[in-house]
C-alpha cells in the first residue's frame, strides 16, 4: 500500500497588475497567484492543488501548506483518499493549528489546497474528472465527507442524505446532458475597473457574440463612472442580456442601498459583495433595500458557517462558492447542500488563476445530483491564464464544456510553474 | 528623524502540553507559544509585539509578520507612531495581502502583532504604559486610530467621539483609583479539563483565599464529569463566588442550550464560547435558551465586524476581547467603543503567553475613559509563564495592579526568548 512521501509547494505568480486585469474597487493591482502544491506517494501517484491569492502573501499560503503537509507525510494513501472526511478533519481540526483560524484565512485555505490535492489523487486513481467522481459516489460516501460541525442546526446528515438520494433520480440523463452541452457561463472579462470605456464596450459586444447570457461590471469606485459605464454596457449588450455588478465589499450598509438604487435604471441583475462578507446582518438589510436587484456573495466567505447564516437570515439570492477559499472539496459539498436545502442557486466565483478550472466541477456535480437544476445558475468565466493548465477550461456558446481528464483540474504545465515561480523564475 | 530598519521575529514556544495546563474540550494539548516581534529604528528605538498561538503553526504567524514587516521597513518612525490609524490601515488593507483574510486569521493576527509593536514604540517614546497613554490621548486622536470600515452602520466617528468626551469627566480620579487599587480579576487556573478533582478543589479554594470573586471551569467534554466538577467547585468556593464555564466552541446550538440547562443547579455565571464564534445567529438563540446564565465570547472573534453583529443581534452579555486576535490596539479601541455603545461589559480573555500582560491595558483604559465602569467587569487571569516578561502582571487581592513600565507589556526577557526559541533553543 502506498504512502505519502512528499508535499512540495511552489509560489507561482503572474504580473497581472501591469495590465490592470482583475482590477476592482478594492483589489486595485492584483498579481494573480497560485500557491501550488504537489503531493506524491512512494508509488509515484501525484495529486495537485492550488490556492488562489492576489500576489503578496502567496508565500504564506505555500508555507502553511508545508506546515499542514507534515500531518500527511508517511500516511497510507488509501486510508486518506477513501476516508476523505477523516482526512479533512485531521487537518482542519488539528488541536494546535486550529487556533490560527479557526476555519478561516491562511490556515483554512492551506487545508483546502491539501484536501483538494488528496481528491486529485483519488480522482486520478479512479480515472474520472472530479465532477463525475462526485456524481457517481453514493449519497452515503458523499455525506461521510462533510463536516457537519456548526451547521447541524440547519442541515443534518439525514437532510443531506435525502437531498442526495433525490438527486439519484435520472442522474444519468443529467450527466449525459452535461457531457453533451455543458453548463451556462457568464463573463467578467469586459468589466474590470481599470479598463477604458472603449475596451468595456468592445468586450461587452464580444461577450454577446460569444453567447454569454450575462456580463459583470466592477463598480463602487465612483458613482458617476458607474452610471456611465453601465449605460455604455447596457447599450452594447441590449436589454435581454443580464448585467451583474460587483462592489468587492467596498460599501457600508446604507451606502450600498443608496448606491445600488441609483443604478436601478440600468436594471442590474445582481449586486455582488456589497459589503464585508463577514456581515450577515448587513447583507440581510441590503437585500431588503435593493429589491428587485438580487444580492450575491461568497468568494470571500471563509467557511460553511457563514454561508449557513447568510442563508438562514435570507441575506442572499445567489450563493457564490469559491474553489480555494474554504477547506476544499468537502466543504464545498457542504456549501452546495446548504444552498440546495434553502433552494438558493449557486453561481460559483471564478477567474484569478485556475479558479475556473477547479470550480466548474462543483456546478456540474450540483446539476447532476444536488440541485438538479440549471435555472438561474451560471459559472463565472474570465479569460485569463488558462493556457498554463494541463486541461484549460473550454467555453463554447457561452457554456463551460465538461472537463474530461481525470482529476480536479489543478495541474499546471510544468514549464509555466517554473517560469512564473516567484521570484526566481525566468518570467520575473 | 528615525526610520524603521528591522522587523525581527522569533518563534517562541513553551512545552505546556506536558502538564495539561491550558487543556480544554477543544484545545486538548496546547504548547503555549508567542510569535514574537521586535521592531527597531536606526536610532535604536525598539518596539515589541507578540501573537499568541497554541504551538504548531506559530511559525506561520512569524512568517506573516515578516511579510507584512516589509511594508514598514524604511518608513519614518514618527510618521507611523503619530498616525497609528494610517499605519494600521496600510497593513490591514494592503491591496494584495488583503485577500488572505480579509481581516481574519493568520494575516490579521500578524498585522496586530506589528501594529502593537508600533504602539509599543509610541508608548516608550512618551514614557507611559499603554493604558495611561490611551487614557491621556485626546478623543480626536483616539478616534483617528479607529477603522470604522463596516461598523459605521452602528457606530460613527461622531458616536465614538461622544463616548470618549463623556469619558473625560473625572477621568483623573479614575486614573488615580486604578493606580491605587487596580482592576478586578477572575481566575481560570483551577479549571482546566486535564486537572484531577483533587487539584480542582485545592486550586478553587486557593482562588477564594487569594481574593478572586470568580473562577472559571472548562466544560463540554462529558456531561457527568461537568456536573461532578461543578458540584466540587461549588462546595469549594461557596455560594457567593461566581463560577463561569467555558465550552471552547464545542457544541451545536441546541446541544449548548440543553447542556447548559442541565448545569443550571450549580448556578454558573456565564457560558463562554458555547459554539463557533462565527455563528452570530446561534449565539443569539443560545442566549435566549440558557437564561439566566449569561453568554460570553470573543477570544476567537476575528474582527470588529463580528463583535458588531454579536452586539446588534443581542447575542452576548459579556464581550471578551483578546489582545492578539485582532489587528492590534486600534481594533481593540473599536471593540471597546462598540461595547460601550451597546452598554455590554468587557471582560477580556487572557492566559496563554503574555495575554494577561497585554490585555490588562484595555480594561484600565476602558475604566478610565470609555465605559467608566467596573461593574460586572473582570480581567481573566491564569498563572502561567509570567516570569518570562520584563513586567509580569501583578495580582493582589484578586485584582490586576496597574502596569507602570512604558510600553504595551509585550517585551520578554531575552534569555527566555533564546531558551524557548523553537526548535533550536536550549529548552527544546
Amino acid at each position: 500500500m502506498s504512502k505519502i512521501v512528499s508535499v512540495n509547494t511552489t509560489d507561482v505568480r503572474f504580473p497581472t497588475s501591469l495590465e490592470l486585469d482583475g482590477s476592482d474597487a478594492v483589489n486595485v493591482d492584483p498579481d494573480y497567484s497560485a500557491a501550488y502544491v504537489e503531493i506524491s506517494t512512494d508509488e509515484g501517484e501525484k495529486g495537485y492543488g492550488l490556492v488562489f491569492t492576489c500576489g503578496r502573501g502567496n508565500e504564506l499560503v505555500t508555507a502553511a501548506m508545508e506546515s499542514y503537509g507534515d500531518l500527511l507525510l508517511g500516511r497510507e494513501t488509501e486510508e486518506l483518499i477513501y476516508n476523505l472526511g477523516d482526512a479533512s478533519r485531521r487537518l482542519v481540526h488539528d488541536s494546535q493549528l486550529r487556533w490560527l483560524g479557526p476555519e478561516k484565512g491562511v490556515s483554512h485555505m492551506a487545508c483546502g489546497g491539501l484536501v483538494n490535492a488528496l481528491w486529485d489523487i483519488r480522482a486520478r486513481h479512479e480515472q474520472k474528472p472530479l465532477w463525475l467522481l462526485l456524481s457517481e459516489m453514493s449519497p452515503e460516501e458523499l455525506v461521510s465527507t462533510v463536516d457537519f460541525t456548526h451547521i447541524r442546526n440547519v442541515l443534518t446528515p439525514g437532510d443531506a442524505t435525502a437531498i442526495l438520494e433525490r438527486g439519484q433520480e435520472n442522474k444519468q440523463e443529467r450527466i449525459a446532458q452535461l457531457k453533451e452541452s455543458g453548463f451556462p457561463a457568464y463573463t467578467t472579462t469586459p468589466g474590470w475597473l481599470g479598463y477604458s470605456d472603449e475596451k468595456l464596450v468592445r468586450l461587452s459586444k464580444e461577450a454577446v457574440q460569444d453567447g454569454f447570457g450575462m456580463i459583470k461590471l466592477k463598480v463602487a469606485g465612483n458613482l458617476e463612472d458607474d452610471k456611465r459605464r453601465l449605460a455604455l454596457a447596457r447599450s452594447a449588450v441590449g436589454p435581454d442580456i443580464h448585467i451583474a455588478i460587483d462592489a468587492n465589499q467596498r460599501w457600508e450598509e446604507q451606502e450600498a442601498i443608496d448606491w445600488v438604487n441609483q443604478l436601478q435604471e440600468y436594471n442590474p441583475y445582481w449586486i455582488e459583495e456589497p459589503t464585508s462578507t463577514d456581515d450577515i446582518l448587513a447583507h440581510a438589510a441590503i437585500r431588503k433595500g435593493v429589491h428587485p436587484v438580487k444580492v450575491a456573495t461568497g468568494e470571500a466567505v471563509h467557511n460553511r458557517i457563514i454561508f449557513k447564516q447568510l442563508l438562514q437570515a435570507g441575506a442572499i439570492d445567489v450563493m457564490q462558492i469559491d474553489s480555494t477559499r474554504v477547506a476544499g472539496v468537502n466543504e464545498n459539498i457542504a456549501n452546495l447542500l446548504l444552498a440546495a436545502h434553502f433552494e438558493v442557486p449557486v453561481c460559483p466565483h471564478a477567474g484569478g488563476v485556475g479558479l475556473c478550472e477547479l470550480v466548474q466541477h462543483f456546478s456540474f456535480f450540483d446539476y447532476a445530483v444536488v440541485s438538479g437544476s440549471m435555472e438561474n445558475r451560471m459559472i463565472e468565466f474570465v479569460d485569463h491564464l488558462h493556457e498554463h493548465f494541463v486541461e484549460p477550461v473550454e467555453i463554447s456558446n457561452g457554456r463551460y464544456q465538461a472537463p474530461e481528464l481525470p482529476g480536479i483540474g489543478a495541474e499546471m504545465l510544468q514549464p509555466a510553474v517554473e517560469r512564473w515561480a516567484f521570484a526566481a523564475g525566468a518570467g520575473w
